[in-house]
């Protein structure tokens, strides 16, 4: 008797004799035909009893969600749907699911309702998939860094600077929260909380990556990262997941090369390793868009869309070029875009970087040379005084999908700009270390994990893609 | 000409004319020979200027720590020490480093200096080496998991339950530091904060694992976890990476199977791959050994350690049966031991357990079947009671690297226990309904990265394994 798993079986071209497998039961139909699931793979295999064969009493319990273990024989299925079957000779019930109070039901559930379930969403075929790309995705990533001669780098998630200044911070305390000791100014005395010093969630490791790079050449990051910003929306996360390279060494050309191929690589990998899922994901995504006005329907499937950035190259276009073909499109002209572009210097919104990758390219598109003042600190100044060494890469349906640039590497420049900014130096003492000492041309870029899942899985609600969101009002499980 | 790494020009069996290489110089000797790094590999490429076609103000500027531009020929060298070096045709510096002040000199540095310089430790070789491998295992880690069928599960960071009891925690929040708000008991109103809740930052993924593998199979998790402990140890961080997988249907002995398989496996991979920073980071161990009294040091090097546990099966011995050896051991009649053994129920200490592992089976041991009241509420009860379902793996050196157990699958047991400790069933509603809906045996583990890290690099002090240690009073960087 060999204990095998679902995806073992399925992959099995051979018929067997005693196979066990454990898994849930997806449904009992007809008193006779069980979908059994094991999460190893998105599909069932069927288990067929004679319920000649077996108690009632026990046949009853093999309702949805009740994990069961099967002995029989692995054959060709006399049905449709699937080509092989397991013959049941024994049937055991390791745990029940009460059919009246068992939250997933075999039938369409809100995505609303699963994420007030989140611990049992992932029972279902649409959160089972998302979570296997999503876990496929996260290995893609490693794999190409590490092919590449990239080193992986925990950067710190309690920081104790606030320099990158990417957004609200979430306080990382252990002092008395009710009474905090004060010190001689009535202020919080940090010096006597757990560092000695007021400290925060990290916003991101890039700063800290930098160190790595300006030694080691070419490292990358994996962490969370956090935002302490009240948007309810379905495109942002309290606590997320980021990825963010960077290389000593390489301008912004590289960065551009790096990140497009980095993009096209970790797509194509679940492209060819995650078929099934895609393939079911693919249909979900369709039949949700049955339901919407045609105006709003997607062009693209969602392996279309895949495609569509594996298979062309990255248009590389500068922001000023972008200005201009903006402000004489058709939807700027007709004032058909909420937000009229009117002249340079103007931020882009997400309504613009879609028509210039839907409408106007047709192909990702790379915005490179940002207005400096709309852009961080640490970015190369052109030699223009007015532009920084910046890009945005632009995808279909979800607009920016990676921001980067190359870093300032000028002490001199650096500094007038933190000055500028009111960014303390003090704090920052290690940074301008590296452009003390062996300086030289480097540039990364962030990449936030939960787009590339929402872009790979269809899914449109951020808090569908990360086990368990941490939204404003929620941290549930 | 071709830019190439220093790693790419070492591995080169031929010469070649015209190649570029970036990095920084570690040594400038004889106005002659600059030894070059780039991170890509521990070792240096030799890089031969003839003095006499440079000027001498752009050689005087080849100090340790620059960055340069080197443009040559690869040829055979006619020194000692390397195989092939450059000869130097052209030669930019990028970045210079002023020798007077720039803190990595060529000479050995103290770690205690070296960590308050954490930004520029990698630019020597033992942190290159130590980084290096922390990169590789962790690769080896995810590598491992996704050829064996595990989902990679990125479990949160914030957390709203402290059910696990691992240790103190940290406060996540955004009220008001002086003056939160209060409700009417006059308490701090948590209802007011980011997440309407109190919210603290995770001590394990466990739990919400335990919640994916009872629907995927198969998932782990490799994230930071938090110990708000004011241990100022050399083997305590307040931040540190963990790795918990859980498996759905395995029971104790295949969690035993899987973690001594996981561990040879991941060990293994950088005996492979890392053989260079491990050859290094083995003479620098004997170097320092050399300074320490001969009963203190080790009766291995560092990779006869690693290759005593790859090589040797574990014994696996329950926890009773130890404590009739170590109750009937030398040390603990000779009163050797600073803690003696006399009794069932003792909880076992690291001079306890390297007393197993190196003088008793002289293997890698695994200890299973601990007393109930030692450990934690979720670890399944056996037959007898007083014992669960427990295992802890220790290592020669470090002692315990792995703690896990089969956990408790019955509901009224559980619920039993939670009432007896005192853990919130309301907060746990989640993990309570694992076990009514499907419930089955299953079993997982934790492994503290930067446990594995020191093991695996021979580092002694958990500050040097990790890129920016958070401990007490510290959170620089």
């Amino acid at each position: 008797m060999i204990t095998k798993t679902v995806a073992e079986l399925l992959s099995q071209d051979v018929t067997l004799q005693d196979v066990t497998v454990k898994g849930w039961v997806r449904t009992f139909r007809a008193n006779r035909f069980i979908a059994l699931n094991d999460g190893s793979t998105l599909n069932n295999i069927q288990c067929v009893v004679d319920f000649e064969n077996f108690e009632e009493s026990e046949l009853k319990r093999v309702t949805t969600g009740a994990a069961i273990q099967v002995n029989g024989d692995l054959v060709e299925s006399q049905g449709k749907g699937q080509s092989i079957e397991i013959q049941v000779k024994e049937l055991a019930i390791l745990g029940d699911s009460d059919p009246e109070t068992y939250p997933i039901q075999p039938k369409k559930h809100s995505f609303e309702f699963l994420r007030e379930n989140a611990h049992l969403r992932t029972r279902t075929n649409t959160f089972s998939a998302v979570m296997r790309l999503r876990s496929s995705l996260s290995f893609a990533i490693h794999k190409y860094f590490t092919e590449n001669g990239f080193y992986n780098m925990h950067t710190p998630i309690v920081t104790g600077s606030d320099a990158e200044g990417a957004g609200e911070m979430f306080r990382v305390s252990t002092l008395d929260p009710k009474n905090p000791p004060l010190n001689d100014k009535g202020d919080v005395n940090y010096s006597e909380d757990f560092f000695g010093k007021e400290t925060n969630l990290t916003v991101s490791g890039q700063l800290e990556a930098e160190t790595y790079a300006m030694s080691l050449g070419k490292v990358y990051t994996f962490g969370p990262t956090f935002r302490a910003e009240n948007s309810n929306t379905s495109r942002h996360l309290a606590e997320f997941w980021m990825i963010e390279p960077e290389v000593a060494f390489m301008d912004l050309t590289g960065n551009m090369d790096l990140a497009e191929d980095f993009l096209k690589s970790v797509l194509n990998y679940v492209l060819e390793h995650n078929k099934e899922d895609l393939t079911f994901l693919e249909k979900r995504l369709l039949d949700e868009e049955k339901t919407k006005p045609q105006a709003e329907r997607s062009e693209m499937s969602l392996i279309e869309k895949m495609r569509f950035v594996v298979d062309n190259n990255f248009k590389r276009v500068s922001y000023t070029e972008a200005i201009d073909i903006l402000r004489n499109s058709k939807p700027n002209k007709k004032k058909k875009f909420k937000y009229i572009i009117n002249e340079w210097g103007a931020d882009l919104q997400s309504e613009h970087e879609r028509f210039l990758v839907e409408k106007h390219f047709k192909c990702p598109v790379i915005l490179f040379d940002y207005p400096a003042n709309i852009k961080a600190f640490y970015m190369r100044l052109n030699e223009d005084g007015k532009t920084v060494r910046a890009m945005d890469i632009l995808f279909p349906g979800i607009g920016e999908m990676v921001g980067g640039s190359q870093r300032e590497e000028r002490l001199d420049v650096l500094v007038e700009k933190m000055k500028a900014l009111d960014i303390s130096e003090e704090e920052l003492w290690w940074y301008l270390d590296l452009r003390k000492y062996g300086t030289a041309v480097h540039s990364g870029f962030g990449l936030g994990f939960e787009r590339l899942v929402m872009f790979a899985t269809g899914m449109n609600n951020i808090r569908d893609v990360i086990p368990y969101p941490r939204t404003p009002q929620n941290a549930e499980f």
